[in-house]
């Protein structure tokens, strides 16, 4: 987009809009509304740099985050009429997203997806739960190992319930490695929702790890930090960006995460 | 529960979610449900070392961090049904919830306890609210030395409009000592509440204060942050069991927090 | 207020409660209730050391970043029925309450402005969203002036897409010297709305910048953590109150921030 020229800024985000969420701007918008069209869709969905399925998982991950109603909808509505995702990923993804910002918050993403599939006429058969091994010591293992390979760096040695019992039993054991989700759109969730609960050590290690394992690179990894600053305020920004610079050296100099 | 068996796996969330909730799950689940089912109800409230009435209070605060509606009715519904909580200590722990994570939240909380207690024709006579004194001095110094008692350590001595207007008025001057609700109960809605708002002080003192004053043992506080990750996400998980393990080495070799 | 009058405190309670949102006390309240009147409205409310319109923003803020309905329903209620602040500068606090919080939280929070404004019969212009320039280089000089104007030291000079395609070209280039709404409010928004997402650079910063620039004494400051300690919970409240003494120390003795 040209800057210079409100005219066309104004177009740009009306045009973006559209092919975003699939709505019209409200015709006597408030301040606000202005906003997130001049602003918002003109100057941020619009940018090069990421994908827009990649920007779709951040937008839709920050803003359930928030537990908001209306905006998720137009996301969640936007991202399946234009079939960037279709309700297998959402599916998933909205796993993906509970396990990281909590039950309570996934199931309002959960209801909210199940009804618009059901205004969209979109259905599905759930997949079975574990993919995986139910011998327990097996489990453990192939959660270790999945641990390792997601985030570059073996998993915590000491035992303790919170490790044992949920990280490499579930999160690593069963969940990051189903087969119904990429593992790069599984980054975007993750980012987004380690940076809404602005957690310190789980910010850190997951930007080490979306970029030592290559899933994202420096450059979009970048835009990353906009749209999510975008979506869940500029203080939650400024501390992504901190911790993109930090670890963008150490991934460099081959340094581990610490 | 023994692992290796689906089936079982499945009974197993189906009763617990009968005793925690008293819900059937849905027929038709989407991915997350069966999740909240097969791994929520089944593997982590199905735990032992730690008794059900704390974990109650630790999904109860956690979910009303959260903000969210339908959960937070179905966790107030079992815990009343149940009598693993009375609506008396239940009202208590509203308040001490409020104090730790804001009023806005507090109320949704308290109006969401209101509607359950009607539909389960349930009463109460509110208790006075100030059980101590009325003399502004004689209540500074009851708040100084409830704090002492309750954060194992003094408060911090420069004065200011939080600490003398808030803490220890009101705080640690009425609130912490109110007879309707134990200590212990009173540390899960604590912890949990900290745990949610990700604010590295009040985290580290407070799991130091349980530790210390002997409310809950090591063990106790182990899966404390299994259950507390599994309602509010893994990286806040991560914060907590760092904090556990810092301040469990500061209380075995008698050191301050700091 | 003198203490030691519980049934004084109540009509405190009942005579602020009415002043600032224009509400009677429920009948029979509940002890959350009771203590939103005794406590909140009658000892935090009525204290001196902070005028009641920036009393208002820090509420407006806190609660809003809430994500809740009746509470900021009623605050918004009170600040446009007492004419303490005026729709178009509400407007404009919803706006910078957006970039500090989120678009989702911000939309929330216009909506129901928009209908507490149509029950009040109150409506206005959108004003221009641009009011400076639009060739883009002479915007990122605008930006960058008003940053270190604002923040009383200079933008990171490292090229980001979040500095520079955010923080330069629309928060500090479009919004924060925008006519319609004053400096000094636009803190308390600022200050509320870090405190409430927990960024630790973001508060150490924009307390500092607050201080530095004369917008708040200290005295105000210390007013202000108890009314966000009493509107987002305590444990946020200890972060403000830790990061108001460190930041005040480096105010005083000349030296920058960090």
């Amino acid at each position: 987009m040209k800057q210079g020229d409100p005219i066309e800024r104004r177009a740009t985000g009306i045009r973006l809009m559209s092919e975003i969420i699939d709505r019209q701007p409200p015709a006597n918008p408030t301040l606000l509304e202005e906003t997130i069209r001049d602003f918002g869709f003109a100057e941020i969905w619009s940018r090069p740099g990421l994908d827009r399925r990649s920007r779709r998982w951040i937008a839709l991950s920050g803003c359930a985050a928030t537990g908001m109603t209306e905006p998720l909808e137009e996301y969640v509505h936007g991202a399946l009429k234009s079939g960037d995702i279709t309700l297998e990923e959402l599916r998933e993804g909205v796993l993906h997203f509970a396990v990281y910002s909590g039950w309570s918050l996934g199931r309002h993403f959960d209801r909210i997806v199940t009804r618009v599939a059901d205004r969209l006429g979109l259905s599905m058969q759930s997949p079975p739960l574990c993919a995986g091994s139910w011998d327990p010591q097996e489990r453990w293992e192939i959660g270790t190992a999945n641990y390792d390979s997601v985030m570059t760096f073996p998993p915590p040695p000491a035992p303790s319930s919170f490790v044992d019992g949920g990280i490499k039993n579930f999160v690593f054991g069963e969940m990051w490695k189903r087969p119904g989700l990429d593992q790069r759109s599984r980054r975007w969730i993750t980012l987004s929702c380690v940076g809404a609960c602005d957690a310190p050590y789980p910010i850190a290690t997951h930007v080490y790890a979306a970029l030592n394992a290559g899933d994202a690179t420096y450059e979009e990894m970048d835009e990353f930090v906009l749209q999510f600053a975008y979506e869940l305020g500029w203080p939650k920004g400024s501390v992504m960006q901190a911790a993109l610079e930090a670890m963008w050296t150490r991934v460099q100099n081959g340094e581990f995460w610490m």
